[in-house]
């Protein structure tokens, strides 16, 4: 089976995910800048969404590189992974409009944990298809960044309860971490193919 | 005729469907677990409905694997497919917000229905125009899972009446009878190719 | 310059646009079947506008498979057909919403008769940069369809004022003479290329 | 890293900025020609939104077309470049809703400079890994059009306060300069393959 179907429906649903979030930006009926003001939380909300989605995009573009077969269960785990990241339009909206109360923070965080596993899960999945010697396998290593990730989503998740201000500094944190794209990757590639 | 694009266009419409099911879960104005509460039926019948349209993309990947020609018929016939699907975010949305009340599940079938008979017709005239010694009529053999849904469906449809629940056992079973890709057209592709 | 592109983009604005139109039949509030009798005119108004979006797509498929390169004015000349199109949402959803009163069905026509012109347009443009030897040229030949529908939408327009029915019926009847892909395109592509 | 999903993504989410704009024509309520003249400036200025969404793709699809390898920089400039035009399905609405009052033309113009500055970075950025004697940094030659352009954003932004016409004449201007595809990486790129 070949991935180019894969990676075009994957693309489509993506940007379908990343558009559709600023419709949870309500155009306010007044006309002047204070009416812009609740929008300031949704806004902030859509900025953290918009990036953590890109970083899927970003990471899944990279590791499909380094993909040459396709089975059945690495669909269904792809398809699992889009799943969670088609949640991220309603916790990031729901988020924004209450002011990241503590449940709505939780749900934030929920919804990203759940990504992270999937996309372990389709990561692994590829890597068992393709070999301890693939290109995947070699890139990942220790795979720091993967396994830090959860833990950092698990702290925010318990601190929504108490303070949600540590929640919010956790999920900036884990996007930081991953927005350099995973050098690690276009490394082995490189060296590999050239 | 080259399928490139009937692909692409299919994949487009089905992201679609897929994502914008997620605008119906309708983000609440309260910011407390409580608030969701009213959202668990809408997003029981969204997690249903995001399965079956990831079954037809992975069903409908998978035959058209073996298509090498597209005629104007099969076109059309992928539209009629298309159109039914369409109409699941409209069709789900109704059936979560109304907690699954008798006429909703019933039009939930029915277009479960429609959308079983259009892969149907489509599949009948990929065939028609492939021939019988073709890929997808051997992988296909006497295609039980293509016979025995509609029945369920059917089935599902009449309890409606009487009892909703025994309609969403029948539309939970058909699910997980497709979940499992399609074995059978993966299987005669490789012996065919390899 | 390279059509993929081209190609690309234009499925993916008909594919949201095909399928946002769902979002105008707005979910009942009620769960049983009386709920969804006000729809039956939206219900109605989506599946015309659904057969027109998919006609469009088709044709623009068959037109494009005998295109070789693209210029800057073909660009444009696409990107007005599609402003055409993407407009079709939204005076389906106001027609069908006001049970096809006379301002919506003459709007609709107008609608439908602005996409036709932008399709003639790209079309001409096409064959201007191709030359009259061009497979297209040769397809369309007198171009009978492509002269008769504005007739008929105009003939729709007018009489939106007096009688919608009359608007309606030679709206069907464009829908079914375009409904057949158009078999000179694939004719002449295939006396050409085997 | 190939250009393919970069190309594939971008187009993804272009086509649906322009076609969700459509959403912010909201269906009036009543069916007369009347009830719709509340939407003509949501509608002037959603000509003037798709218009510029047309723009960028053009403008996208040729800087592409002299890419040859793409770098992790690359993405991320191309990424913040789609979240200023993600914005513009927002900000469009909120201008045509409130007949271009002077915040919401204000906010309009920002978004427009945002996404003319993220376009320069991202130019930059393909010239920078490209070399001087790229194709793409000898069709700019000195980029007349894109200094220009922020130039004339400027003084529409700061116009907003005082006259929300002069905004509107150099929002359109820039759109009528830009109109014309990029004639200069046509030539060059025909120049060099020919």
């Amino acid at each position: 089976m070949t991935k180019g179907r894969l990676e075009a429906f994957t693309d489509g649903v993506l940007a379908i995910v990343i558009t559709i979030m600023v419709l949870e930006l309500k155009v306010p009926h007044g006309g002047n800048f204070d009416d812009l003001k609740p929008l300031f939380p949704v806004f902030g909300s859509y900025i953290l969404s918009f990036i953590y989605v890109a970083i899927y995009w970003n990471n899944h573009h990279h590791m499909m590189q380094t993909v040459k077969h396709v089975t059945g269960s690495i669909l269904w785990a792809n398809m699992h992974l889009l799943f969670w990241l088609s949640l991220i339009p309603f916790v990031s909206g729901w988020m924004g409009e209450n002011h990241f109360s503590s449940a709505s923070v939780f749900l934030y965080g929920i919804v990203l944990l759940g990504a992270a596993l999937a996309y372990f899960i389709l990561q692994f999945l590829i890597i068992k298809s393709h070999g301890k010697e693939s290109i995947l396998a070699k890139a990942l290593g220790k795979d720091l960044k993967g396994k830090v990730s959860p833990i950092f989503y698990i702290i925010g998740i318990i601190s929504a309860f108490f303070n949600v201000y540590i929640s919010g500094v956790t999920f900036v944190l884990v996007a930081i971490i991953w927005l350099v794209p995973d050098k690690r990757i276009e490394k082995v590639i490189k060296n590999t193919f050239e």
